[in-house]
């Protein structure tokens, strides 16, 4: 399995923990990857709440995120009145959801979440939604 | 062209009238006709109103929706918290939007919006955005 596809299947099991709640909705959005305007790559929301989340899974025990793909994420969440997480899953965890403020900036302007980071500063899905 | 082609250019075409306004975002729904929660075809937004659209393209002088989209497009819309509209367009004509309680009944529980209907009960995009 590519990349990507491994991204799309990560975003898809995200999108059914939020449905199993039965008072969320979730969906992925087409091509966030490439689209010219800022995009997140699942929408979830309630009637309260609305989330724009930027999926990352990895094998690894960082996730790097560019500022571009922040930067759209922040972009996209101001316009359409969501609040912007970051979903991100190392091997064998559960998700943990973070801010944009709690990422760790980089030497190069883009962000890098560690699994220790994620473990201080993450939330779980059940914190995410209370 | 196929028609699922067809359909995606109309999202697409539909999207950015939304971002042209500067005001508003609005992105296409990953899987929107396959998926299995209930999804519209596009979510548009800003800070006060959230759309889920229902996106059709006709050549002809009749628009047919089936009952499970329009379920779809209600239930969707009242676990998200959005707006349920029904954007349509005819061949040469702009887009008209229009709400379910416009649409008008066929005889097998489907909903059809004839030109008249649109012209009667639509609202242009500049009507739908005040």
């Amino acid at each position: 399995m590519n990349l990507k596809a491994k991204g799309t299947n990560a975003e898809r099991e995200l999108i059914k923990i939020f449905w199993n709640t039965n008072r969320w909705s979730a969906h992925r959005i087409a091509g966030s990857g490439s689209s010219h305007f800022p995009s997140p790559d699942v929408i979830a929301g309630n009637s309260l709440r609305k989330l724009a989340i930027e999926c990352k899974s990895t094998k690894s025990i960082k996730q790097y995120i560019t500022s571009e793909q922040i930067n759209g994420l922040r972009e996209f969440s101001k316009i359409f009145g969501a609040e912007p997480w970051i979903a991100v899953r190392f091997n064998n965890m559960d998700w943990f959801f973070l801010t944009l403020e709690d990422l760790k900036e980089t030497e190069g302007n883009n962000f890098v979440i560690s699994i220790p980071l994620a473990k201080n500063k993450g939330l779980s899905f059940e914190q995410l939604i209370q």
